[in-house]
């Protein structure tokens, strides 16, 4: 069986190397809070609601990648597929503050909620106030009517940056409310070629058939909707733009961001091939595309595949989008 | 023997639909020129020096993905891993050229070499200006003193980059010395775990054993400088950076750029821990990094590994790399 093959150190020190390596790069625009693996702003301004994101490390750029202006004030790490302890959490939640609140912002998985929640009542006693803001874009991972089931995925990128747009003049409240519009308003969905592996146990997360793919892949390898023999691009691509646009629905004349997310491996020409199609699939169905984003934003280690997400635009969460930002995965 | 797996339509057709799909994605600012694969931008400017680049496609984001302001202008592009026709080269650039004279900046190939040489001498039937930059920071590929058979890799990017920024107010001598400058202090070196693969054959550029890599092997899969056993990043690493700062060589006092370059599939997790050794390297050296990028820059399909590339500044490449740029791969 074919194992894994990745450059690196210690594999117990990976979630830490990998932080301390976007430190570096960040040349002084982000540092880790004491003690605990946490990024915030060294720019972090005095007044304005605070935006806190976190998760479990393993799929840079998310989350350390989006901290900066106009996205994420601070993010909470967690080692490799595991959520940031309470304790992280919390402590970054009183670096962050400046008296306007905290809003918290994450992939929805169990995990996360559970730790999120107690830092959340733990920064309560200490009078901060906060509110919790889950992301479950991904459409595969459970049915509409249970649209708070589903996993959180490349959508965090989307609900950060309108977020973060919001957060540079908007009230707590103000924020709240357009953000879980924009949250409301996301969808995700993902094809899987191959596995991404645990670099502590040096193993794939699962199987794959070579002449097999799995829709609906979670980030984690959590099952999909469908495993189906190797088709086209085109084909896998219409029935990613289909499930996307019936979930939401996404109709005519509505105005979106898409985002062609790699999750490890696929090459940038397959990103640009699955851009084309999802691009003209679209405009069939009368569907604008404000902008794009296409390469690595919220991955999986080596997993081959992608996703697609969408944001469905309003006039407001639209000018949101256009604000200029300034981070390490994201800057406009 | 393991196989590629990719999610693509006919093979044939993949340089062709990768592109379109990058021209999808830029919402009108760039154009394909009529009849063949070239990108140019929408909003060219009038009033200076055209930056001309191109190459083989598989390298995606290069090369259209540098066609913007403060880069290129436009690019002639080929088929996957071949030098794009000297008509193809010769039309885009009687299409960029407004008076002031093309400048070609590509990667240091025989085909390439060929191609753009022919369509410069059909320019200068033409009566346009046109002068060549090769881009040969490959220091595996060739020793020093045969400078001029490198080949050229990710040192594009810093080149273009300098280039453009030179364009938008230089005379065609001036970008032409400052960009030149530019590559002479420009090296890149690579390291690879595993194979990319050719499209239209479905094979992969050749075989590394699960407990080896090769130091110093090429965008194609040419033969580097040593085949190795399996071993730590931070080793890995060591050996690049002495290569690169012997090379030059980089000093005591340098102030470089530094770019963390993904050939394909290594996880970003695997780019960060990379960046951090050469930030440390390079902080021992008592060199420092004005600026990091780590991503896709220039990719061999889904070969697997990295490659380093540094710039080293002098005042003026040092204004110019921090003039704003906006294409699809490089923005700042």
């Amino acid at each position: 069986m074919r194992k894994p093959k990745k450059l690196i150190n210690e594999p117990l020190n990976v979630a830490q190397e990998q932080f301390e390596g976007l430190l570096s790069v960040m040349s002084g625009k982000l540092e880790a809070l004491p003690g605990i693996t946490a990024a915030i702003r060294t720019d972090l301004p005095s007044d304005k609601v605070a935006i806190l994101t976190g998760g479990g490390a393993g799929h840079e750029p998310l989350f350390a990648g989006y901290v900066g202006h106009g996205l994420a004030d601070a993010a909470a790490l967690g080692d490799i597929f595991a959520a940031p302890p309470p304790n992280v959490i919390l402590q970054t939640t009183e670096a962050v503050n400046n008296g306007k609140g905290v809003i918290y912002i994450y992939g929805n998985y169990a995990g996360d909620n559970m730790n999120f929640d107690i830092a959340a009542e733990l920064a309560d006693d200490d009078d901060i106030k906060t509110h919790t803001i889950r992301v479950w874009d991904d459409v595969a991972s459970a049915p509409l009517e249970k649209i708070t089931e589903r996993r959180g995925t490349a959508g965090d990128v989307y609900v950060l940056k309108i977020a973060g747009a919001a957060s540079l003049s908007y009230s707590f409240e103000d924020v709240v409310k357009v953000t879980e519009r924009a949250r409301d308003n996301t969808r995700s969905i993902g094809v899987a070629l191959s596995a991404g592996s645990v670099p502590q146990t040096n193993t794939f997360n699962f199987e794959l058939p070579d002449d097999e793919l799995e829709i609906g892949m979670g980030l984690h390898g959590e099952p999909g909707v469908a495993r189906e023999k190797m088709s086209s691009a085109d084909e896998v691509v219409t029935k990613l733009i289909d499930q996307l646009c019936d979930d939401l629905p996404y109709q005519k004349g509505d105005e979106v961001c898409l985002l062609v997310n790699n999750l490890g491996s696929s090459t940038y020409m397959e990103l640009l091939i699955a851009s084309r199609k999802a691009h003209a699939l679209l405009a069939e169905r009368g569907i604008s595309v404000h902008h794009t984003l296409v390469g690595n934003y919220c991955t999986s280690q080596e997993m081959s595949g992608y996703s697609l997400t969408m944001l469905k635009l309003d006039e407001e969460i639209k000018s949101l989008y256009d604000l200029p930002c300034d981070s390490f995965a994201l800057r406009n």
